[in-house]
């Protein structure tokens, strides 16, 4: 069983769907992937910056689902990220309302001592000199390396973001994202442009159409679980990420048959993170309802065919 | 093995994408069905209607599959029908440039008499009143019948639309036209409430990302395959349709867990469909090149996990 570093926000977000709106609730890519992790009863820790209004209560919830926290500083005259955005009907596309950067301006992350020695590295979505620095901090080099981005950083930081992901062993992007990253429409031509650019796996997320994993000629298709509705699609790309991260890193093997399955748990996760707001959905979720869902994905997508 | 009637359109396409352009090409959704379940070695035949300027090499060129063509009327001084597209850089959508109806107008479909017991009738999209007089020709009543349609009909014979899929165990339709059949955005949602209006079954074709086959509370997905280059989409639907259709009768085995085999052969042959215009692909497919593609799909879509 391997250790995992997160790097990635912990934040206040405020959502409006079509179903209802929050106030400000915790939110954040690195809060979303630590809890994703965190079911995987691994040693990982969340490496992030609050500020002096971040809630105790909010460190105490991940600290209980046994995520490190110590390498989330708390600048206490400053304000937490905030983030708020507008859902449209079809809950595919949003609306970013308000972003406060506040003390995430000036992050300088610190991965904790007992960390830089960790397996798996998840770098959530940053500026990529900002992820870059926490695997300049590592002192013995990662098995395995993972790297989400957005559409943002192509649009201002693409020289860094290009430097970045040359030392990265896994990319996760969406579909919209990896056609602005290469110029390509087809997601395998894409694919293909991004694994000359430094990772070795490419996963395109493709929302409520599931996500696809490459690796050299090989293709891995797992669809989102056909769901009644989707409450609240915030966090659903990082709790993916978290669980595909969480699940490589307990069992320790980096083949793609195995990082197959890992992404298999990522979309079991993202199923459940948006059938409530935020995080309230991964806050709780236990052994047996995971089983479940993993279950109901092998009938999903599991067939019998006598090639003869 | 049982008999398939198909009822289709016959035509001419000219089709144009960012690839190229063709002249007046064979094509209409009887034949693209009829050429895809060709494939099974099963007795079909396709009823349609075509004018006096229809090549008898078109008709040779079905028979040559082992396709029955004496239901397919010729209207000596009459037209084919005619239609015209061109798609968008996306290949997603696409505008009709002509529709020319032609024979097509006054078309009474005439099941062969060899073809009123068949085990499986294929409905390819025609007007649904059209489709029922197909049905009403069976002298036996038949194992399955498959029934594909279009908005168009939602939009100008919806009554008669919902009269004849009272009568239909399948419906094949594409995603948006389930929302719009429905008025429901969740595709789940939309597949419960088209349930409830006659199919047993319903599979909803989402293109690019695969297809659904609903039957009360189990679903299946089926991937598209990532393909780095799609040449031409037009068909693809209907010879998703005649594969499902064709592998069904073929096995005789309506059951929903033969139905999954049925929509992986239907995506399999859809994806070489779309590799070049119009039914050139199509037109010698051997089995060989199905069988490799097939486990193109298993590798694409298994994985393990071990639930603990």
């Amino acid at each position: 069983m391997g250790k995992l570093v997160i790097v990635g926000t912990v934040a206040f977000d405020a959502i409006e769907t079509p179903f209802g709106k929050t106030d400000k609730i915790l939110g954040g890519a690195g809060t979303f992937i630590g809890l994703a992790a965190s079911n995987f009863n691994i040693d990982s820790s969340v490496v992030s910056v609050v500020g002096g209004d971040f809630p105790q209560e909010y460190l105490d919830l991940m600290s209980k689902r046994h995520i490190d926290v110590s390498g989330i500083e708390i600048v206490k005259e400053g304000k937490t990220f905030f983030w708020s955005g507008k859902y449209h009907n079809d809950m595919n596309s949003r609306d970013t309302l308000i972003t406060e950067l506040n003390v995430l301006a000036d992050f300088e992350p610190k991965v904790p001592e007992t960390y830089k020695d960790s397996e798996v590295v998840m770098l959530g979505n940053l500026h990529p000199l900002t992820q870059m620095s926490v695997l300049n901090q590592m002192t013995t080099k990662p098995k395995l390396v993972i790297l989400d981005t957005m559409n943002f950083w192509m649009d201002c930081a693409l020289e860094d973001l290009h430097n970045t992901i040359k030392h990265i062993d896994v990319i996760t992007i969406n579909d919209e994202e990896a056609r602005q990253l290469t110029g390509e429409y087809s997601l395998v031509v894409a694919a293909r442009k991004i694994h000359d650019m430094g990772p070795k796996y490419v996963v395109i997320k493709k929302g409520e159409h599931g996500a696809l994993l490459f690796h050299d000629d090989n293709v891995f298709y797992a669809p989102a679980l056909p769901l009644e509705e989707v409450f609240d699609p915030t966090g659903a790309g990082d709790t993916f990420a978290g669980g595909f991260a969480g699940y490589l890193a307990k069992t320790g093997d980096y083949s793609f048959e195995n990082m197959k399955t890992a992404v298999i748990y990522g979309s079991t996760l993202a199923s459940f993170c948006v059938e409530k707001f935020g995080t309230e959905r991964m806050q709780n979720l236990t052994d047996k309802e995971i089983y479940k869902r993993l279950d109901q994905f092998k009938s999903l997508t599991q067939f019998d065919i006598e090639l003869t």
